[in-house]
């Protein structure tokens, strides 16, 4: 009997964060980190996981979306899909009447997200491989086979991914022994939400530096005068050497943007992070004329590669920051991957949240491998929060990612998570938990 | 009493539309057309309608978006909303945990947009005026107050868009008698469908000349050959004084559509609308400058003002196409026509699916009266089918919109029609229809 998928749920998941203020930012001051959980099942019992992150309210239209993709490979057999991730892709943002919800963005496209990662999240588990390691072990055809380059070739043909990546082939024995021996730099947001006060900025501040950390990272944005403040504490805490770097989260136009950063330039910030909106790729452009050498940094909320395309095109950002479930899935992300090293361009993503973490490290570890093949000026951001809720938790020493190895993508929560926290019936919700 | 917002109710309806290909394109090749559509009510049993489109499958996450945001104004006083349309569409995208879905684009985006739509049909119907004259009637200062600066002011400032807004005072009764007599302009796409064999397309183009328009469209883009067949039997039968447009629906890559337009150059297309991906700014850039002077022609898929304002800084674009129900509403279109008017190209907006043409002829009428001042090089899509679902349908008059007398912003549907026509247990999808 040919092996079928023969169901994919969905699950609303959301963690009370607002009642600590974890993850506020000047855009998201009483956030509720959640989850749009995905499971795929097939007809022999395997299962694969993913997951849209969203913060809260909506996760039930996240969730909504997700479904509404579910019949695309509901009852469909599941080495055919496997064996083709860019048509599974294509199949999901292509189909003629969904895709006018995008295109390629938002609801839809995360949905498609979730379940493409899902199914790599498979793919992985029947590897018996970390998704780091069964992207790494693809060859650079099969590499460029996963991308769909028909927005793209203006910028980057088959040929220059093809280049990119036999590039990378040099030196990869030492690279991945580097890698399992110390893992990949990260960096941490954890002292700098917008919510705690001075006591705790500097506290945790100081302790990331003990951490191993060479990097922290601040949000501003909401009110000048404190974010000066904040950040001369930050930095008296972390010393010259440590790097600062502040995030905006979206909440300044252009104008806005350069001046607000001037007043913070003092302090030394090593990159702004999502000046403004994520769309705007002149306006960034702008921003980064006018406030070099403080580098700029944007793609969390980047709808998908045709925007960091832009963003390289028009040299808008000194750091591309990839999404493990904004953008199409882990194809997606090795299309930006790719741009990324073309255009000579480092990529740190964006993690912390509900399993972003657990996810996008597998991504780094793979440009690491077979993409840039280099660490310099590269690390994944780290967030200490919310990790026990996942079977492999993300494992941070001396300020890097542990190359995880267990196989799969990263994304399998607890079934007691799950059902703790599914919104709005779960017992965390409804005040009913022990 | 206070008057309050008593409900906001969201329908699911879907016309069968793929059944005779009306409405293919190269992406589409079977659209359903569809509204999720909706009805606010007050207290005191007024009740204004809006509606986001979508092509079939997926209108019910459309619906899942809309109710979504029903919480943030259900309750609240209808004058308070109504006052101030600009912080009612800022409740909706500003919503901190809302806005992850988006920010501003995809399902969240369009479901605020069919809210607001809704609210200024009521205000429109509260004043007793069709939007377009609601709009018309406003001061400069009062228009400049429906927009949202914030990711503008780089390329539009508030006095600029008073500026605009001044200069287009003058000589304005004279074009208030001229629509009135003679209506806007239109253009029409009926001919055009990928799924017409070649008679039709002949004999629906010649009638569509008979029929006094100036401007036919043509969908492009499935395969080469078959363009350059039907775009020379749509010339012989319009002859050479006519503008034949042609619209790719985003197939193709940048390199691919510049090749592609060479070869139906001979034919002289007026426009290439959507050579390639909406979100790709540095991409139509690109194209224009290889293909004029084909104009290209853009936006009904442009998720917010701040792609607009991007298409036009970058000279991306000749004709800029607003479409009333994807962006953030009559606001968000406001902006755009300011946007537009200040670098000096022409709206020719979206029309056509559900509704379209009967909404987005108030803000094309509204730019002729207070924004542009002019219908040079401008006019509106028009498309021949689903009018009989509206309460006041679009009227076209020797190939002119005739301007709408009654009150209201033209979202409002027959009952029976949302009736018949919901998803999926209405009589014309269960096969129980007379």
């Amino acid at each position: 009997m040919t092996e079928l998928i023969s169901s994919l749920d969905t699950y609303d998941v959301r963690f009370p964060t607002s009642r600590h203020l974890d993850g506020s930012d000047a855009m998201n001051p009483f956030p509720d980190y959640s989850a749009a959980y995905v499971v795929v099942r097939t007809t022999e019992g395997r299962e694969g996981y993913g997951l849209a992150f969203t913060v809260g309210r909506g996760n039930d239209v996240q969730v909504a979306g997700i479904a509404a993709l579910a019949p695309l490979v509901v009852g469909r057999p599941v080495d055919e899909l496997l064996a083709d991730p860019a048509a599974l892709l294509r199949l999901m943002t292509g189909d003629s009447q969904l895709r006018w919800l995008g295109p390629q963005k938002g609801v839809i496209h995360m949905a498609a997200s979730a379940i493409l990662n899902a199914f790599w999240d498979l793919a992985a588990r029947a590897a018996g491989k970390p998704l780091w390691r069964l992207l790494a072990d693809l060859s650079p055809e099969q590499v460029v086979s996963l991308v769909d380059f028909q927005y793209l070739r203006d910028a980057l043909t088959e040929d220059e991914a093809l280049d990119v990546l036999r590039a990378a082939r040099a030196g990869r024995d030492e690279r991945l022994a580097r890698l399992l021996e110390r893992g990949y730099p990260a960096y941490t947001t954890t002292p700098g939400w917008l919510g705690y006060d001075d006591d705790k900025l500097a506290r945790l501040s100081t302790m990331a530096v003990e951490d191993g950390y060479r990097l922290i990272k601040l949000k501003v944005g909401a009110r000048l005068d404190d974010d000066v403040r904040r950040l001369a504490i930050a930095r008296q805490a972390v010393g010259p050497d440590i790097r600062i770097a502040v995030d905006a989260n979206q909440i300044w136009g252009v104008p806005e943007a350069i001046e607000w950063m001037r007043r913070l330039r003092p302090y030394q910030p090593y990159w702004i992070e999502e000046p403004t909106s994520p769309d705007d790729v002149l306006g960034h452009a702008a921003v980064r004329r006018a406030i070099a050498p403080i580098k700029v940094a944007t793609g969390e909320h980047a709808a998908n590669p045709i925007i960091f395309k832009q963003l390289l095109q028009a040299n808008a950002v000194d750091v591309i920051q990839i999404d493990a479930c904004r953008v199409g899935g882990v194809n997606e992300n090795i299309a930006i991957l790719l741009l990324a090293a073309k255009f000579g361009i480092p990529v740190c993503p964006h993690a912390g949240g509900v399993g972003l973490c657990e996810m996008v490290q597998h991504l780094a570890m793979f440009d690491y491998l077979s993409v840039s093949g280099t660490t310099e000026g590269r690390m994944v951001e780290f967030v200490d929060h919310l990790h026990e809720h996942f079977v492999e938790p993300a494992r941070i020493e001396a300020g890097h990612y542990v190359a995880p190895r267990a196989p799969g993508g990263g994304a399998q929560m607890h079934p007691a998570s799950v059902a703790d926290f599914s919104f709005p019936d779960g017992p965390q919700w409804t005040g009913r938990a022990a």
